[in-house]
């Protein structure tokens, strides 16, 4: 259970990193929109390893096959399946990890929950994972773009201690794309790529925070009281492998603020109802006021690092596992796109549900 | 929509402020539990209004009422419908309510997705809506401290600037209730009280950090990818008037720390695998590993304040709200049982899924 | 579990025929929709006892109040609540089903797997159940009428072995509320009413079979493959106590025509594409086709006769159980009210998928 | 939307007739379970077309393939993906489909419905859709033979007119699958296999009733008050293609006895509580009794046949359709596999919910 996200478009993901491949089927998807391959690979070459020297250098083309859903190049409004096939599999690469719990992976949790795991690759808790869900992200962020003219954009923030710049309201696609880090501040982006390539080579890793826009985002998305649109995202966010935190508007920091100094005054502006200040993040009382929709999310250091580390092993005994070959020194260059997937998907299945509910 | 919340222990909360009441129906709660409203009203005294100098002075006794579920003081399996009826409602203290949309509240963006509200005391987005979460919440609670030996506390760990040090290993809910502000480091509390009373005489309003803990989970709930234990109760916080963040474990301090630093070792210990650390903050891989499960939720100052602010009105005019009568300085105290009846939703209703598929 | 029917009109219901009372939650009613008590009342009038002298006789007047979800005489978008109070509350009148199981009723199954049950007037297994889907029913039947131009009407088109001749397309709502039994044909009505007193008088019962026709639903309501028109209508239905069996179209008879004699030939018709024949019912691979749509319900002969029958009581020993009081001859008068309303709220449903997916 | 079925045990399916292949994704699978494809085969060998002289010529191998959810040839509690590569297509086989409406077919609601529809080979509308439901069925009546003991058995037990003798409490899967026409009575299947033969080359159709039982069903599940067994049943029912009617137990024909006659006494038996008859088969008050559980489903004859037939082209026009090629005279044999599915699926959801709620 726990495979499936979102009530009206609705995905179910399915795979794992050494099977037959990785894949999602989409319900709900409105029909006659326009889709190929080509709407997913782009976000699916920003999600995968090797694609630079600062991420995990796992080498898989990810090639996205539509099987089921589409005609004549659109959707039918019948469920979209698509899937990505396995390649780069070495099974051997990973016999340490059929005898030793990773450290602050899930391979305990899993052996415990289930009895069972698929210990090659790490199985279903492998970033791999995430293919099926930013295959189906592309496809909502479609929709948006095309249906509702909402554009749904992240990027990474922060990197350990190194913080970017950055105005939600202007940063553009290629100002992300523009480097290999994804940070539009072009400065923190440079620093942040020499902290990661040195702590490549020191075996270790670093976290940071990836910021997500969604603009345009018409008045009236979100159900109060459990399926706020932040509480969606919310959730949506913390299903992102090693993410920790999720923060909406002015987030942890609005604590410090008096409810004076914090409140949005609203006021006319060309003809609408708008606010002075969006420290609310551009959702009030669950719902999308017209304001840009911001939040920021904390991703921890991968936990894979290459130096000797204390764990136990499948006998319970105390052990130590020293890693080897090759490891992920930042997630957050390839987590973006995941950011931008899981937050679409939230959003087009909220602009259904206001479609429904209200008309 | 979005009034429903859990998969297999699942309520479904109704309710304005002004109306008949507040309630919840509770579907799927396991039979033959002792329940009666002895249970229920402890924790809605503690989320009631005017139960201290600190917190918003509306009168209400919020009695509650089992209306179907139980028989002899048992539960039966079905449905459990609980209420409270609505008592001080004083329409016409929110007048400017009907004609003003009051800033960072509500009432815009829910009269533009309905094309309709209740303006009096807010409606369905009153913190009145809460009563049902934790009316349930409070059974939730009972599930799990008796037939899962599962405790959920939650506290006050930051009122604007003031923190308060608390071990979230030893926190007791003695120490929680042994003052008004719920927050079990004494020191601490009495001043945040202190910064409260004087907020509330200027008419303003400070929003702080709850922290909440879950002792006792045992290994293996959490249902990923969607479904992590993580992502629920990032959800089900989110879901909470006035929270503007979520961080499980380390959070975004996780972020400044490198992989090496931020493992959590597994060791054996008392013939489990335990970790020596607890970064990850008791959940890997969006399943609990045995360890103490905590969190921490960001809430906003209360968007209620006794100032003039800049405005729009429903005739889509600039105004000014000049707001009177009372407020809530802070929701931080009250907000405690709302932040535990939530993970212990979550929770409940994880123990019942890892039942249902894991046997 | 199992309380709620509908995914976007979604109804959840609760009580017992002994507690409190018996209630619903509606949520994602449309918001503006003019709705006030005086909509619901007669059709749980036309539910409950006492109504004539063909069905039991329990005193209970059912004034139903909503206590949620309406401002001013319309819906809020918000979950309406509503409920019943229970007063004809006679719990000695039940001693025997204290201590025994009465055949072909669910004392024993709920008592097998909830491990306790109140015993009292069936408590959740009570007819009395059906109060709050047929409350949820007359919202959504007004919604049909008024926003979508459909319009629902049940009757009995069979008691024992009596048939009734109906013309699916012209049966008016007077037609079928012009006699005690609910069938429109006044001669079949007649000998109906004759035998339903006479079984009564023997204490004995007696069931039928409903009709239900759905006139001016538009092409393109159902979701197939698994949650086609009929199937959520089968479901509906055979959720209704004591229904054994559901047909749509030509249904089991259908069985015995060929396929040349079966299939309904498309001709244009005014601009439109009809059917000339319809033994389809109105729905084709699942979705409407813009005919009318008809479907019978099978009721058993209700479980309670006034005459002694073998049993088994709590204690497991083999007994007998001596009937006295009151008992329903033919739940079918009332239950065209339950058969309505189910058929409502799928419909609705689906009106509500329909505008969510293809808008 | 639509496509998915059950709470617990959750599938999903996809794919068209003419598109890359149908499959299914399974959520919420038990772990630990032996699976592979062998247990899969066999049921979509008896649901293939081309597999007797009674049914479609259509040449499909219809393999099926594990991608997901499984190691070392048991389940490892993830989603099992799994998928039939589509090979016989023949879209210039369908020519006239792309330019006409199929009389009692679903190609004209699908056009109405979404605006698009893939023609070719009917596209979702195919009962290869039923691929997906039979493959995962297959691992549900694994599960329950193999972890609940119960067992489910389908037949076809009339054939237009014509029909058949078994007892639902002896019949054997051997008897089922000793003819082509999976009728256990023998000399009545000679019959059914005759008459089929006959229409076939009348180019005709036939259709029938199809009984299901379950044996072995403990007492206790099913989920009043919507989610009864017999309500699920018949929703898993007339989702299948074809399906017109569904009845539970004694179903229509009980309506014709009187309360007396239809009562199932209980009696001790074996230690047991037990029903003397079992009129209500197997299910009372919406949760199993322990006695068979056992159903019939009306199948209408296939709505392709070789003969002229009225219709509506594409342009709105009033056409004729002249069917050529190969047709399906009698779609019961294949059926049967499709009922045994969904009432797997259903029972074993059932079976999770049961034990996620009361233990």
């Amino acid at each position: 259970m726990g495979n499936s996200f979102g009530q009206l478009f609705r995905i179910t993901t399915w795979g794992e990193s050494h099977g037959g491949g990785i894949g999602v089927v989409i319900d709900g998807c409105p029909p006659r929109l326009k889709l190929t391959e080509a709407d997913i690979q782009p976000d699916l070459d920003r999600r995968r390893p090797g694609q630079s020297k600062i991420v995990t250098p796992r080498k898989e083309a990810d090639r996205v096959q539509i099987l089921s859903g589409t005609f004549g190049g659109k959707t039918l409004g019948t469920p979209i399946s698509m899937w990505v096939k396995n390649e780069d599999m070495r099974p051997e690469a990973y016999s340490e990890m059929a005898t030793m719990f990773r450290p602050s992976h899930a391979d305990y949790t899993y052996q415990a929950k289930y009895g069972i795991r698929n210990w090659q690759g790490g199985g279903r808790t492998s970033a791999r994972e995430t293919i099926g869900r930013v295959a189906a992200g592309a496809v909502a962020k479609k929709i948006l773009r095309e249906q509702f003219g909402v554009n749904v954009l992240a990027f990474v923030q922060q990197v350990q201690k190194l913080t970017a710049k950055v105005d939600a309201n202007t940063v553009t696609f290629k100002q992300v794309e523009s480097n290999i880090v994804r940070c539009p501040d072009q400065t923190a982006a440079e620093k942040m790529i020499r902290l990661i390539e040195k702590v490549r080579r020191a075996g270790d890793s670093v976290g940071g925070v990836i910021e997500c826009v969604a603009r345009g985002v018409p008045v009236g998305w979100g159900e109060p009281v459990f399926d706020r649109l932040e509480a969606d995202l919310a959730k949506g966010m913390l299903s992102l492998p090693a993410s920790k935190g999720f923060e909406i508007g002015s987030g942890f920091a609005g604590t410090l603020l008096t409810g004076t100094q914090h409140n949005d005054a609203f006021r006319m502006k060309g003809g609408k109802i708008r606010t002075t200040t969006n420290l609310s993040g551009g959702i009030q009382g669950g719902i999308s006021n017209g304001e840009t929709v911001y939040f920021r999310v904390a991703f921890k250091p991968v936990a894979t690092v290459l130096r000797p580390q204390q764990t136990v092993d499948v006998n319970f005994k105390n052990a130590i596992l020293k890693a080897r070959g090759r490891h992920d020194p930042c997630v957050l260059p390839r987590a973006v796109p995941m950011v931008e997937a899981m937050a679409a998907l939230v959003l087009v299945d909220h602009a259904l549900r206001q479609r429904a509910q209200c008309g």
